[in-house]
């Protein structure tokens, strides 16, 4: 069942043969990123000791070595550091951006973090200082400060001159930033733009002043869903007296989209979300994030249970209509999640506001009213025909199926209405909406329904 | 509740007092995104006629019509080019990028098709069909064939010349690609590099040649999904023969990411993916994508009512069995939702490969009786003390509590190698794992559980 990779199999080889040369070469014919993986792979496999990584490590040639150290696991990152001189260090952290080293530091012990900060200049060190201080969600977190600045009273020829003394060590250059003497950002030029205007134009003459710009404190999703709604590249990012502090750039922006779908997907699911990819987590790490939902969820159902408990003899006086229970239960649950994540998602790509409140249950309601309609209808010919008459059960007469179709009807609209209003109310309380999916809907309609089954039966059949 | 955007406001006061000169000003100073989507909402509130769209149009500059008209509703692209003059049609279509007239032109109906095809050159007739060949999901779907292109023989200077002369056209310059005479990539090379370069370096010289790049039939979210993996800002499309056809390039990417998470996270939710966002959506168009998933649903849920009926004398005998039926149903959804939740997003990040099935059964195994372990002896424990003694509820004796909590270790076990497996399965058969996620594994796991329940009942309890 389980195949190796070829890659991988082959650094294995060259490494066991002490084929440093040829392995050299081979690495660089790889991406950064993968070389980070494969390596991580195998030292899972226990197939390279820590010597080995440092020395494939020192292979590789300088931005390769830099890009793929940026890829590591946070853990490799360290064994890395053990292992390197002070020189080597301080080269390394030279060459890193400085979104990556802040990343690094977040995950590193205390005495490596001493060890960082000793070996970096004092001005990477404020600035390190400086985004460590954001709010873990903000965009100040994901900022860099490292981009192209400009002034307005420079020419195209004094711009160029100007990237490419500085840009080596920018993340991007391709949109360059101009800042008034207060730090104010006055507007951005493009190389593109630069590259097709005349060598003598001013770039106050021709630069982009309409510039859309985030501030620091601002949710990391909702700058992330501005790269997917704009498609820039970049976006400047200031503080309270919008000043320019930072750019964050789309790479960054991407890795949060993917983050935050997969957070919601796991909260959608009732699991805690999770720092490291599934394969890779403990099986004890797992079990922590689904556990304490599974406990609170099964003991959330108790209601559904004391439910059952109150109406018992009236059930068993009509035995038939147990068998109806985990059908409308089922079907409830699917209404309300239907419902919820739908909104939740619509959220979440900004596509529905808070104040949508009332379109969005006007618009459940007549959704729940038509989804009812057809379901009951289905389900009373289904009941009459085949649980009736087919399978031979006198005691599935027209009242049971009267009673389960008016409370499949009922649950629809209350599962669609309760499950596109609680995420919005959980949003408005300042909670995350994705959380009120379908695992709490479910557990909240399958109550309601019960009680709702019961109440009908009650009355028409006369329990 | 409901609020009006302020933006939305003041383009309405400048449309309706005729203050044209104004609105022209205020629509400059705002994003192409932002006005395409005011005027998509003016024009739902019937605050716009086709006449004032067709003017508000015209009042923008060149470059904006462009962008705006490419973040337009199709049905709002129809409205506008019916409106315009050949001309006016054909200087949009040699402004918009070849991508987006692609995009518009899978919307359109097909006499407008025809007048769009009649109105651009024949260059880009070729490359329109061309792209409209490739298959829905494809990369060669969402590429573009307006990249730059350089021979390896040039020099940097002859290089920044090309770009100059052809770049104006091009979706990004950034990247530039090296073929040679056969069409054949050989290299790319970044404005960044060229910058940083000597003039009469020859890019031959300079180019990197290890470049990842993907094939036009790869799946297109398999090329997003390297985008976030090795944060490229484009990446070259081969066809069968390695030749050189387009680019995919970031904003594409990251549309493809963002709708290929939503359409997921809809399949979980057992609803068929639309096209629309929600609040544009039409109620029957949102009917129509959830009814056929809760319709068959609801009629699988018959396995389960014809489990309880064939017990039914048994839980005349036992009814204190029956309240425990929602928890242990819904307990078993939640497990088996959590893990198949999990699986599918491993898969569609690229995390979890179907090589994996035996280590994802193992963890799913060990994770599950840890839970099932927990959940059983808290269920005791509540069952006995809660139920029972503080219910004052004589029906509930250690026996009951022991079928239940048994019944539930076996279904949590059972929930999660399910739910982990199923996903597995359904993408070795070559559909799509995401509709294997919470409400099919549901009903699934609900039968099994249940006939469990009533074979364990009547093992230990003797009905």
């Amino acid at each position: 069942m389980e195949q190796t990779n070829p890659i991988i199999e082959k650094i294995r080889t060259l490494l066991s043969g002490k084929q440093f040369f040829a392995l050299q070469k081979y690495l660089e014919s790889l991406n950064a990123a993968d070389i980070a993986e494969y390596l991580e792979e195998l030292l899972e496999e226990e197939a390279l000791t820590s010597e080995e990584l440092l020395c494939c490590f020192r292979l590789l040639p300088k931005d390769q070595a830099t890009e793929t150290f940026a890829d590591l696991d946070p853990q490799l990152q360290s064994q890395l550091i053990n292992g390197f001189s002070d020189r080597e260090l301080s080269a390394l952290l030279d060459d890193l951006f400085l979104d990556d080293t802040v990343d690094l530091i977040e995950e590193l012990p205390a005495n490596m973090v001493k060890r960082i900060l000793q070996n970096v200049d004092s001005g990477t060190r404020a600035a390190i200082n400086q985004v460590l201080n954001y709010p873990e969600d903000s965009a100040g977190s994901i900022m860099t400060t490292e981009y192209v600045e400009l002034q307005p009273g420079m020419t195209v020829a004094q711009a160029f001159d100007r990237i490419r003394r500085t840009g080596v060590d920018k993340e991007t250059i391709y949109i360059c930033y101009i800042v008034g003497p207060t730090r104010k950002l006055l507007g951005l030029v493009t190389v593109r733009e630069l590259l097709l205007a005349h060598p003598e134009k001013v770039l106050r003459d021709m630069m982009e002043t309409h510039v859309i710009s985030v501030s620091t404190l601002d949710d990391r999703e909702d700058v992330a869903n501005r790269f997917a709604r704009y498609g820039f590249n970049a976006l400047p990012v200031g503080d309270k007296e919008h000043r320019l502090v930072g750019i964050v750039t789309v790479d960054d922006a991407m890795d949060v989209l993917q983050e935050e779908a997969t957070e919601d997907m796991e909260k959608m699911a009732a699991i805690t979300p999770s720092e490291h990819p599934y394969l890779r987590a403990k099986t004890l790490e797992i079990w922590k994030q689904r556990i304490p939902w599974l406990l609170l969820l099964m003991v959330s159902a108790t209601f559904t249970g004391m439910i059952i408990s109150g109406f018992e003899q009236a059930l068993a006086a009509q035995a038939a209509l147990i068998a109806f229970i985990p059908m409308l239960m089922d079907t409830g649950g699917n209404c309300g999640s239907q419902a919820s994540v739908t909104v939740i998602r619509g959220m979440s790509l900004g596509e529905i506001a808070l104040r949508d409140v009332g379109k969005v249950l006007w618009k459940e309601l007549r959704i729940s009213l038509l989804c009812g309609g057809v379901l009951a209808a289905a389900a009373f010919v289904k009941i009459l025909l085949v649980d009736g008459w087919l399978m031979g059960n006198p005691s599935i007469t027209i009242g049971v199926a009267a009673v389960v179709c008016s409370t499949l009807t009922l649950t629809v609209i209350l599962a669609k209405l309760v499950g596109s209003s609680l995420p919005m109310l959980a949003k408005r309380l300042g909670f995350d909406p994705a959380v009120m999916a379908s695992p709490f809907i479910t557990t909240i309609v399958d109550a309601l329904s019960l009680l709702l089954y019961f109440q009908i039966a009650a009355l028409l059949l006369g329990l």
